[in-house]
């Protein structure tokens, strides 16, 4: 995951685009960055860390400029070096500065054709060079003379007719403004807002509309799955669909775990989807469990899953209590030489008030189960607190497959779902029971706020990825994003 | 307020102590430090900043030795300084190490005293260093030839009748082991716990038993008001009072605010206060304002105030809704030439899910009212957001006067409940009603945990401070409080 | 100046580049950086600073691969910023890597040609980019299909077309390998060697040959004016001329300042050329001064100046002494709140042995006299010391006229100089009497040791700059290299 | 070797001290460190590295007042970690900060008194903190309720009467003033001058003359052996006889290699010193090779050589030539992966110029010859450039024996000499023959400048140590500074 921001402003835009890249810190805590138009000069400055650790007063006073772009990554395979760090940037044709969220299912191939017929020269593995250069290139067959708004969206959409996969894009043309895209299917989200100063009119894209509400803008609508807008140097705003046949099907993990819930996505309420997905789990606990579940108290799994054991604790009629305290200052792990035991890692992360299980029966709620590792260690902590009963609740269904398009998944063999049935992976975790949300009524929770949306990328869940995807592909990501594989890279 | 730490175990002990630091972070963010003692050689790594940024690998692998110390600081009154990072040292007699938490009412007199009676120079404002030579002074004059246990306890006899004010501490003696002391009053906590482990017994000291938790530590006992607990390196453990007519009256507001959830302090679980404190709250509601008081939902202020929040609901019989999102990678502020108007604070601190705010009756808590300017920015947003009415429920009664025990507090002047009655601050706040619980009532919600409970020091309610104070003292803080001071410090 | 190295080698090349740049420190200590060729990667890293502070193990382990280029930069006018350390990068065509020594004088131009023909965006002041993207241009403009050398030759006749001024160039083409150029006059130096590994046959280019000393290159030629030779990835070596009617022209300050002594340039001795400085200023102060002088002592203004000293001490008969003595760790100037006076500049980086002084007529040598300045401070300094006489010698002529390819020299009207008469300079300093090199003198100092020279670049001492100019650049540059206008600058 | 200087100022005294530990650099460039004297406050600054390098501007801004001490440390045995840069400083009595140049022969003793005897822990093995201490202590003792002038000079003849070995020191003391004092044989130097201001009289202290020079300052007089100079906060001068038969013998290697030739010691010019090593060596060669020696040229090898080597020529009637060029710029070496051969280290810090070799006899000088590595790879390097025969001589006798008053050599094992006939050490170095200085000479050399000046510590070419030695102490030298033993340490 990553999350990007762009403003066209009136005056300065630094600050804001560190404003808006640290709301949109949940998206990516690896690496930020800030790309800045100041006169004839980009101005870029990124590095590895969380924003508030990459910029200081100098580094954001040389951003100077009220056009820009910002980007925060959360390494997906293979992107994990300092290089990496987004935006990146190529200088011919105009100079392009490029933020990317998502993921390419057919990097090979492009990176292939740019070198061979463009050669252009991709100097890492993240696929968003690979982008940037392909709609580097589109720009400059296009360009005949002086860039025109139709030669952009002509250009827009050669990108989406060469390149396959999720992508919400922004890139910053200098001596032109801002191009702001999605990939056919919307799966990235991203949105567009408006805020009108003093000085004029101001236009801002961002992965989520918090970023917006923080800066305050106001929200107008999401970019559109294959669409293009173009916010120019003059503060014009243009859009056209570029894609043909554009078949809206956002991703669902979005709304399960990824975004925040204060943020608006697809007209959806995050937090009110949530609280519907703590709804739909009350009901298939009540029919499976019946109203004798003898449930003392919901525990939520902080943070993520809070909004859905609210509701799901309210319509269980059962008191919610906050027994798990997460440690927000967790550090990293030293070895000392010579030391015995290793304090658990989970201990590190989560404490157990162990006044809220003792003698209880209680349902630990998560937003969703992927390794497992983490929910088989609180399952033994909260008996070890003295629960007399641990069952726990996943709002969301199993995750069985990769995630393809952006979201740094394991591998699918390191998943505790695949190929495991529910009471298997109830035994693997230890717990008395175990319930997952049914995929239907996920879809539903969600789209109870947008009956317009009618499909989504479910492939974690279902294993059915919308774009297509060649089984080459899967294998590829299966070695690449192994434990195993990543611990030999790191150490290279 | 500081988190402090010490442990004598059996095998290398610096990962448990920056382990233990990190769950006392929200104790102090401002600067961390540790002391080890490697053979003959004490090893001491501080600086400013959090426990993860301050420590790195190199860092903690030249922290050798089984026995060690940590500090993290909140800055006090006076002491923002790099150089007053803890733990503080001093080399004769025998090398002592220092880590302390609170503050002296007295350290003009004592300062003075140190130099002209015993030559010692005392380099910061901190009195934390001035305490460490007292007892160093101490310990120095009863030594005779040898230093046992009798003369560290009178030693820390001493420094109870030269010293007053809130403090714990713990002092690391090289060749010794660790002292580990708190005021006559007991104000400032500090908790002994116990682990067997393969290699033998190791007995660890810490602010708050959730440090303990984290590192596997069984909670025995508070260390009591004015005793001196003594671990030796050879790992036996000894206690004695060393105050005559000790009174016990801690700190309630680390009930209140301070203390993390999940600890136990003075046999009290924070967690069960603070429901209590919710319930009692409620009682006022319902007693106050009638069954129709007409509230929708109840909307804590993240993160403390969730607690009291969760059983304030259900005792009004409303829903509890997260209505306020937290931004937990706010970074830094800054302004770029030219800017016009500025994203206001609290925006980029909090963000609000409007669907919980709008036509709603909405009744906002919060553990405290400080100064009152983020409550009235809240309250606004709050009605920005669409809300019909909005109330205001403090878990603790008016703060009114300052904390002079080690909880940086603004000057009284800048306290908004500070000569003002309760209607005037609704008023000031801009609240529909503002309840604030009874002094007797958050008294309660504590004793009820420990009946042997009595006393506390309540000063920043009632202004009735429990070492007694000279008026001169407290003029002095009112001045060096002020941000006025703050910020001319400062930009020294 | 700057330094630049390029090695195509047998084995990993990054400590090479890394040692060749720290005998090459001398031509530039503002900046530094390598680039490398690792598999199908680029890997470059730079930064402001001397080579032994940007590169550290960690940066240097990263730069893997058998083919690279190295760049130290001495900051000329209007190229001070971090963004401007070489080599330089663009990624269309190819993927190249640049390192450049000189400068341009027809930047402008190409400036607006790069982007108004071939949409090249130019994103520093740095001519060094423009000339990088004039090579990308003509690259890409001739590449058919795959590159050929054909094509790359051709490419450098267009260069040497479109640009005018001294150049010399690395360039680092992924996937070809190196192309290495000098402008039609051969203005700034580049020599060519060659080492037979057990690997095999190894070629290096460099600004001087003592960096193929130390690397134990054999010295096999220089690169002729306006010629291009191709190092292939594969180890072959191709050269050929690119410029019709090339008429070599080197700069002449390279032998009296620039160079270390222990080059060679040009099959010229640069420590030769200087030895035979020192006897041809011996003859003309015999000539003018006739044998009776009266010089007690010669004493030469370290470190350049010691080499003629020395031949013009002997052939004056005369000891030479070495009465100033050099502080090698000179560091920042601070000033303090309230400071009176300052120490004097020249005070700080030499130290006179008054026992060399007092009661002598010494004569001060120094290879030249730019500002003034400090030669003004050093006779007074000889004269505290207690000097009967002080006369000056200066191994070049009077410096009149800027520099204008690619030495850091002031403004004309801030050369001493400049409009000034010998006796008026003699006066301006202080000295009793003054003697300069004379041109023709110098020259042949130079071109004694290869007889096939016949040309030098002059301008600072005649004004007649070999390649022509508009006035409206010198204009330009006259403005931008004032202090004033440096100042301005840097405070920016 | 270590740099001290201190200086009581009338204004900010911070860049003083910068500007005179960068003159001092040459003797320890491995850290540096400033106190300064704020108010009531100590100000200490320090760290590993170059003067230039440690202090930033944020750095020395902090270091206001108008008294301070500054150091620049070599480290020598068993000094080199961050730790022990110095200033050192102790809070009890008073607040000392204390920079000391030397070594101590009986610091295990003293260590163990230290905290037997007086409670005070030492965390290092800095002698140079125990020598703190011991001082500490003492004007503890003496303290009765103020300390008076004859109390200092009383606590330095007790640190004389219990302290064995070379050392001079400046001490801090706060609300007093500095201490300067020299061990009763004067082995390592201090100088005292004084400079008059607009504002008053100023006195400083530093380890040589050049620091007095580059500041302003007139040097007054070398502080005696075994004297106490005081230099009071209100500027009054004070100076006695502190150690009864205090004997006259400062380190001879100071003239051959380690002061700058520009300093006084001893009222010797160093400059002139080497001088007269290069005359009497002349003779000797004369004498003991003939008028038809059949030297072509004598090269220096740089830098320390070159005076003797300029005088040497001049008596032999042969040119001096500057045919080893010295890389200043020199860094780490790094070894890449799968490396072969390793560039020879001298390869990376001298160059010959060929021209000055090629076919001629020439005698290569340096200041002396200690380990020997180095003098054989010139010595092949000057073969390699194509010499006939190749001449060696040393200004300085055979070193044999180690250092122990603070110069950090090797252990006697790895001295080239030690146990080595002259004809062995020839052989061993492959010259065509090597002559050494004979003692006698070299005394005479230093002597010719001051009859006053009787006798030296000549113990590395005599083995003579003038303190007298514990074998035990030598064979614990020997130990800890083998190569071995340094590796170890340095791994740890």
């Amino acid at each position: 995951m990553c999350g990007i921001i762009g403003i066209v402003g009136t005056t300065e835009v630094a600050s804001a685009l560190y404003d808006g890249l640290t709301v949109l810190q949940h998206r990516g805590q690896d690496a930020a960055g800030i790309a800045t138009v100041d006169g004839a000069r980009l101005r870029l400055h990124k590095g590895n860390g969380l924003v508030r650790d990459v910029f200081n007063s100098a580094g954001v006073s040389k951003l100077r400029g009220r056009i820009g772009i910002g980007h925060c990554r959360y390494p997906t395979a293979g992107s994990e070096g300092t290089e990496e760090a987004q935006p990146f940037y190529v200088n011919s044709p105009y100079g392009i500065a490029f933020a990317h969220n998502g993921n390419l299912v057919n990097t090979e191939t492009l990176r292939k054709e740019m070198f061979e017929d463009d050669r252009r020269h991709i100097d890492t593995d993240s696929d968003s060079e690979v982008l940037l250069n392909v709609l580097a290139h589109e720009l400059q067959v296009e360009d005949r003379g002086n860039l025109t708004h139709e030669h952009v969206f002509k250009a827009v959409s050669r990108v989406h007719a060469r390149a396959r996969g999720g992508y919400a894009c922004i890139a910053l043309v200098l001596g032109y403004g801002l191009i702001a895209f999605r990939d056919p299917h919307g799966i990235r989200p991203l949105v567009l807002g408006e805020r009108v100063t003093a000085e004029g009119r101001e236009y801002a894209v961002a992965s989520e509309s918090v970023a917006l509400d923080v800066l305050g803008f106001k929200r107008l609508r999401d970019v559109a799955p294959g669409e293009a807008v173009i916010i120019t140097e003059g503060g014009e705003l243009l859009a056209q669909h570029c894609a043909e046949g554009a078949v809206h099907a956002p991703c669902i993990f979005e709304y399960v775990y990824l975004a925040r819930p204060d943020s608006m996505i697809e007209d959806v309420s995050v937090y009110k989807a949530r609280l519907r997905m703590g709804e739909k789990l009350a009901e298939k606990i009540l029919r499976e469990r019946g109203p004798d579940h003898g449930i003392d108290a919901v525990i939520p799994i902080p943070d993520t899953s809070r909004t859905a054991a609210s509701s799901l604790a309210q319509a269980l009629g059962v008191p919610m209590r906050e027994g798990l305290v997460k440690n927000r200052y967790i550090g990293r792990t030293f070895i000392m030489p010579g030391q015995g035991e290793r304090v658990k890692s989970v201990r590190r992360k989560l404490n157990a008030i162990d006044l809220e299980f003792r003698k209880k029966n209680v349902l630990l709620v998560d937003d969703s189960i992927v390794r497992g590792t983490t929910s088989r260690q609180i399952i033994q902590m909260a008996r070890d607190a003295g629960a007399k009963n641990v069952y726990f609740a996943s709002a969301a269904p199993p995750v069985r497959y990769p995630n393809i398009y952006g979201i740094d998944m394991p591998a699918a063999s390191e998943l505790i779902a695949a190929g495991r049935t529910v009471e298997e992976v109830e035994k693997a975790l230890g717990a008395d029971w175990l319930v997952y949300q049914d995929l239907d009524d996920l879809i539903w929770a969600v789209t109870d706020g947008n009956e317009d949306l009618r499909q989504f990328d479910t492939s974690c869940f279902s294993g059915e990825y919308v774009t297509g995807v060649d089984a080459r592909f899967l294998e590829q990501q299966e070695a690449m994003r192994s434990d195993a594989a990543k611990n030999e890279r790191r150490s290279a």
